[in-house]
This record gives structure tokens, C-alpha cells and sequence, in this order.
């Protein structure tokens, strides 16, 4: 059995010991043998993977009226993996979710690293620097790196840290935002543990049938 | 008497009633005959007005050790208008610079309008939205546009409230955000106010001499 979660760039496969990426330029879905779990934000995978028998769409498995009706399917299972806390999943964007004692209270959507560091190079070239990630966020900086890092990462890391439930990171960008929530946990596969337990309700329901 | 704010598009002008603007592209710095008091982030613009009589450079009159070395002069300007308080210019950047007693504590440089709505939309089609300005900031997001919003908006707005200082919001999209920040006041002219500060300052070195 294989889990995968299709991005838009790449089938993201996990074998419940090793996780591993193919790219959608490829990768040809019906060489695989085995069943595959998966969910999709690529709809031309999702109608490729369609014909193919041992490909379980999980996407059926949700209750689609917990959640709002354009939320990203990626962003629903991971927070299937939990009952309570706050899912930050770092990518090209990043997304926060909050659920407390297994409800669902909403998310929000902010500009993952590299998005906004185009963002504010493509405002002026003086504002052309990485984002420092060891910055004191107690401190109002006085310098231009400082300044737009403090801009970008502190306004968000109180917003976050508001919630006061635990923080579970997640996503490329996991452990640069480590650094600054340093109670955190990553969590690189909890994408997938939400795929599972998915799995385990249908199995009790089809086992109910 | 006229003052000029230089910047890289435009010259903006106030005559003490009115305030204009000249694209830099076609004004004609010499067919000025009364004085102009100026500051620039313009550094060819600088130069050509380097050689006219009449037109007087402000950032002469800065004590640049109260700031810091890469920091805009128009920021710096805007800061010497006021003894107390968060000054918010929402221009293609947003700064924050916070006085308080008359001293620089620091500030932040946030993207502005336009260039956030151009990131979001560079991550994913699916997140090109306008922001709302009308957003309950109380309450997490349960549909995308919100949530896009939501992600810009309130981490900035809890930001620059927890300074808990009078909060003065100035540049083109000051009015936007004086829909958030309820009890902030709209100052267009501030900076001009901080030139006449410092020219009321530079009469009383000159009388002194």
C-alpha cells in the first residue's frame, strides 16, 4: 500500500517508512502495481488516476461541511491528523488552520518565503535581502534586513502563537519557521497521517456495510 | 515657498495650501523661480537640482545618528512631524516607525497593497483575490478570499495596535486602511509637516549664526 498526495509539480509518495517525490513531467501512475491512496489538487492527475483500479481517491471520504467549500483538500487531511491545535503548512504559501477539540475554527492564508521575498524585491531593489530567520522579535529593528524580516515574520508569529494551542509545522518551510516557534513541532508527514486515519474510517465503515 | 517630495516618479509639491504632483519624467526643475525646500530618494533628480540656487536639500538639516544608515529619508521626514506615536505609510511599501518621547524606537517595512495582491496571485491563480477591508477581524476565515485577507491584514493590524500609541496613517493607501485602524488618524501631509519642522529649525540655526 502507497499514500500519495498529488501537488501540481510532483506526486508526493509515502510507503509508511519512506517518503519520496515523482514528478507529474514523468512519472507514469499506472506502472505502480500496489494500491495507492491518495488525494489530488491536480485536476488532470486526478482524471488520469481516475481509470486506474488501484488508485482510491480519498477525497470521498471527507466531510466536506466541516470545512468551507475552495479549501485545498491538502489542507483538509492534515487537519484530519489532529483534534486540536494549529496545522502551519509552510510552501509556496503558507497555511494556518485552527481546530480545537476536533471542530474546525478557520484559517488563513499569508505568502510563503519565497513568494514574499519576490514580493518585496519587486517593490524596490532595496529591498532585496533573505529574510533573517535568527531575528529578536522583541526588538523593533533598526536595520533594513531586520525591517522587512520583522515585517514579514513577527506581525505573523504573534498572530499565530494567539491561539495559545499547540503549533505543528509542516510543508518545505517547516523548520526555517522552527526557528522562530521554537515550541513547535514538525511534522513533515502529517499530511499522510490524515490519509491514514481517512483510510481507517473507510475500512470501519466498508467493515460496517 | 514651495516643498518638494521627490520620489521616483513624481514631484510632489505643497504650497502650504494645496498639494500637486509632476511626473518626473517631463517637469522642468528650473522653471521654478521661488524657493523649494526638497527631500529626494531620487538620486539623479538630486543632482539635477544640486546646480539651482533656489532649490534648498532638507536632509542637510537630519541628525542621521537619531536613525539608521539605510533608512528612507522620507521616513525619516515623516518621523520628525511627531514626537509620539506609530506612523503608517501604506505607500508600494508599507514602513512602520514607531516615537515615542522623541525617540526613534525602530520600525518595519511591510509589502503594500498592490504588491501583496501581485504575491498572492503569483502563488496561485486561486488566490487572486481583492482583499477585504470590511473583514470581521475577530473571527477566523471560513471562505478564500477572506482568508487571503485575513492573512495580510490582521497579523499587521494586531502589530501596530500592540504598540498602544496614537497611530497616524499617511500615503496613498492610507484611507484604505483607516478602515481597520478605526481610531487612527489620516495625515496626507504629514511629511510636509516634518519639512516645515525641519525648516523652522534651519531659520533658528541661520538666526543664531
Amino acid at each position: 500500500m502507497l499514500l500519495c498526495d498529488i501537488g501540481n509539480t510532483s506526486y508526493h509518495f509515502y510507503d509508511g517508512v519512506v517518503s519520496y517525490k515523482k514528478s507529474v513531467l514523468d512519472f507514469e501512475p499506472k506502472t505502480l502495481e500496489q494500491k495507492v491512496y491518495f488525494i489530488s489538487v491536480n485536476a488532470q492527475i486526478s482524471q488520469r488516476v481516475a481509470s486506474l483500479e488501484n488508485w482510491i481517491n480519498l477525497e470521498a471520504c471527507i466531510d466536506r461541511k466541516n470545512y468551507y467549500a475552495t479549501m485545498g483538500i491538502d489542507r483538509i487531511v492534515a487537519l484530519e491528523a489532529i483534534s486540536c491545535g494549529v496545522i502551519v503548512d509552510a510552501g509556496s504559501a503558507i497555511t494556518v488552520d485552527v481546530i480545537d477539540d476536533g471542530v474546525f475554527l478557520g484559517g488563513f492564508i499569508f505568502a510563503g518565503v519565497r513568494a514574499m521575498s519576490a514580493c518585496y524585491r519587486s517593490i524596490s531593489p532595496a529591498l532585496s535581502y533573505d529574510f533573517n530567520f535568527d531575528l529578536d522579535l522583541d526588538k523593533l529593528p533598526k536595520n533594513s534586513q531586520d525591517a522587512i524580516s520583522y515585517g514579514y515574520l513577527k506581525p505573523f508569529y504573534s498572530e499565530v502563537m494567539a491561539f495559545n494551542l499547540p503549533i505543528i509545522l509542516t510543508g518545505g518551510d517547516a523548520h526555517r519557521l522552527k526557528k522562530l516557534f521554537k515550541n513547535a513541532v514538525v511534522d513533515e508527514l502529517l499530511l499522510f497521517k490524515g490519509m491514514q486515519r481517512l483510510i481507517q474510517r473507510l475500512h470501519k465503515t466498508l467493515s460496517n456495510v
